[in-house]
């Protein structure tokens, strides 16, 4: 453990840590809540390049997986006195687009003991926004863009809550590699270079130009540089506006390569990123017409601090995700809270045999209650329209496994059960899946009728691929659908050798 | 041409037809239009039993191949007078299910010169509610079932709106096989093969018993024969009711074999259809509590006729059906109007080039007005959205391959394509497909700023794989990121060798 950590944990107190395992650096930063505020203790940054080791086949090489474990293993060290729920791990851009992203964070596990969340590019726009807009007041709408090393995010947003939120394709890592190999500079390759970043912002302009905004802001060390850059040089005190962009762009051309670069603020590990990223800069003043632009020192680490900080007081996103979802595709509300109340009921049966935790029963529960969104598309097939939407829908708060979850126990909350295709998940082993799922299934099946006040009193117990279900005889007798139905469901957990016991209920079917 | 049909074709009226090719018979009715009102003139019926054929892979039999191309060789024989507007040929179940059904589609294509449309299961349950509702006026609420060979299908609906419709995947020729073999009878048979219907019905009895209804009304062969039987049998004088059905099963549970079966209005052909048929018209009775059902000698091909009379007045219910998803997905009405404006302006320049018709207009509209219903799910990927929703959506009045046009024209409307998704369709060629796909494409491109009256006159001219697209070179020079856009496009094009010439197009790109 370093010093500076040694000092600042006191278990006494709240602390908590969240890191940041970026495309062109890693990033923890250590705060502690002091009366509902966050207080920042101590932040850390080690470069790693993991964009770098990014192929075009989407392939991290061995030298940038090795890379970022030796800083994780660092970074656990620091964390050692931490306890999980303290510490929040986000992965973005690299891990997000790497087809063999499950290798690094599979061999992740042996080095360093927390769970590392994999987000969307939307998910990472929305903590940027959130880490500015509680970082610093501002009364009006404000523009935030956050130059990355694999992508740039845009929001837009007013006070807490953002209204346009996008991940542009393009960082400076990336268009480094791209537009200027081996620290060549020319003024064709800006105009190249411009000229695609403007391709990839045209979709989203016309839509943040609706939104609009009276304040922007750009964040962490591509802005940073080159606002310390232009200052140092005098051409400005303090906002960045185009005319000095132009004017650096002008300098740096005449320098021919980022090599022999000598300018104010530019440390070494940022000179080979600085035209790439003064070019995404431009195309994003060049579109929006961003007038001035001020640079803030936040972003997503805090913003995922500041998201802690509100679990902590019971306020979860994640319920407004789910209830905006629900008004967005009409579902049956009834039916929602009857399901969710009989796999709730199922699961705090279960919990303990299962280990199943408080985290599980909440993804179950938001399982239970979107299972129809996909009505909205067609009730002929709605298992696969629900997951469909589950699976692509932004769903802000959720981090890309806990909603491929989600959207997989959807997938399969009735009819056949292809095991095949439940994704290999790194925050959840493959018995914990099938468990909430039989327990959804359960919910579903025993709710088919959407009455209330029909169901006996449930009895479950659990082992090992194991579920028994107690319902009263002469209940069931009087059930031979379901009766019918549950013995339909026998069958389909069989083909994944799970066993569901309903002592008495072949006696309830018709020979 | 046979009698029946030469006295009736006088080529100065407005004849029609309309042939359902079912998975147990083929129908083929004629009819002329009289002052706006259908007259049916002529109905023909071919025992084919296509289903019979369907294995459990769902593969079509050579023998059921062949059964169902001599009959429509007959059916071609007799609609040789007519135009081919005049004629509309829907195949349900069986073609719908079978893994093997472009293989028929194909083979008919060379005894009977008429589209052989495809249909979804819910449009099958609408053309049947449309022909009962067009055939006999009733004031309340009816519903209406029918059952088939492969699939029977509900609908309730008020005067000729539809407001439920489905489809399941039960028919008199499938429980036939699997519950009476070889025409075997028994009490236990019955039971299972109702149960099983019931499970079947289950999703959607609670949605059906909600709508509620004033009138039950059978359709087609099963009910009409079931009906005859008890009447028959004096039973009843006229409509149906369970203590009939139950009694009718106690009578057949009593022959033990269906060959043996002698009976008021039992044909042979419809010997070993009886008990299936009974036994998911009981389930019916059973689980929507039907306390009498009529039985009416109309279904889906007087539905296709009086649809066929609407189109005849320019009254399309595709329209609502697109009207009514830009709705529920909230779609940006003006860039849909944009995008289709410029879609069938360069339609309208290019269409005798490349031999398209008014229906490829109607179908490249829709498309350019339904592009954007996936950024209901999420903006990133809108092109896979937009095509999932078009894909699975209900749209009534369209056929199967018509929908997945359009699906198949929005999941290409932007980025790469890819050629070998694009599906074999039996009622269209590819390089129409890929014509239609050019101009979707373009006309998204040239509107992606969202604004009125930005676009030059714009003329195109087109050959084989090719087509030019000339642009005013100073209204070019002044737009340098569509240019670059235009130029990305070129490239997408090439990958399937079409090959898009935009005169003055590298002079309007930075270097």
């Amino acid at each position: 453990m370093n010093d500076a950590a040694e000092q600042l944990i006191d278990p006494a107190q709240a602390y908590m840590a969240a890191v940041d395992l970026g495309s062109n650096s890693f990033h923890m930063v250590i705060a502690r809540v002091v009366d509902g505020d966050i207080q920042l203790l101590h932040r850390e940054k080690q470069k790693v390049q993991l964009a770098e080791g990014l192929n075009e086949q989407l392939v991290l090489s061995e030298e940038a997986i090795e890379r970022g474990l030796s800083v994780l293993a660092q970074f656990a060290d620091t964390l050692t006195p931490f306890a999980p729920q303290s510490v929040r791990v986000i992965a973005t851009y690299t891990l997000r687009r790497a087809r063999n992203a499950a290798t690094f964070l599979r061999r992740a596990k042996t080095v360093f003991p927390f769970p590392i969340e994999v987000i969307s590019g939307q998910e990472e726009a929305r903590f940027i926004y959130q880490g500015v807009a509680h970082f610093e007041h501002f009364s009006g709408r404000r523009l935030v863009m956050d130059i990355g090393g694999g992508s740039t995010e845009f929001a837009i947003g007013e006070g807490l809550h953002p209204l346009r939120l996008s991940s542009r394709n393009m960082g400076c890592v990336s268009y480094a590699l791209q537009h200027f190999p081996q620290g060549r500079i020319s003024e064709k390759r800006f105009s190249r270079a411009i000229l695609q970043a403007e391709q990839e912002l045209e979709p989203i302009v016309s839509s943040f130009k609706a939104a609009g905004w009276q304040q922007a802001v750009g964040t962490s060390g591509t802005v940073k540089t080159i606002r310390d850059i232009i200052v140092g040089l005098g051409l400005s005190t303090n906002a960045l506006e185009l005319s000095q962009l132009l004017a650096l762009k002008d300098h740096l051309v005449a320098q021919e390569n980022s090599y022999q670069l000598d300018l104010p603020g530019l440390t070494d590990d940022r000179k080979l990123l600085l035209c790439s990223g003064l070019a995404i800069l431009t195309a994003a003043f060049n579109l929006l017409q961003i007038e001035q632009m001020i640079y803030i020192d936040a972003a997503l680490r805090e913003g995922v601090l500041y998201e802690m900080s509100d679990r902590l007081q019971h306020l979860d996103i994640r319920e407004h995700s789910v209830a905006s979802l629900q008004r967005r595709y009409d579902v049956d509300m009834a039916q929602a809270e009857r399901v969710s109340h009989t796999a709730l009921t199922l699961f705090s049966q279960v919990r303990h045999s299962w280990q199943l935790a408080d985290e599980d029963a909440m993804l179950l529960g938001w399982a239970a209650t979107l299972f129809e969104v996909g009505l909205h598309i067609n009730s002929s097939g709605v298992q696969k329209h629900s997951a469909y939407i589950l699976h692509n829908a932004n769903l802000p708060g959720f981090n890309q496994e806990q909603q491929q979850l989600i959207a997989t126990l959807v997938r399969f909350h009735r009819r056949k059960i292809r095991a095949d295709e439940i994704p290999a998940f790194s925050l959840y082993q493959l018995p914990q899946v099938i468990h909430l799922l039989v327990l959804l299934r359960l919910a579903v099946l025993l709710n088919q009728k959407r009455r209330d006040n029909l169901l006996p009193d449930l009895l479950a117990t659990a082992g090992h691929q194991y579920l028994q279900l107690q319902l009263p005889a002469d209940w069931l007798a009087q059930q031979s659908l379901l009766a019918a139905d549950l013995q339909l469901e026998q069958k389909a957990l069989k083909k994944i050798a799970f066993v569901l016991d309903c002592p008495g209920l072949s006696d309830a079917i018709p020979a």
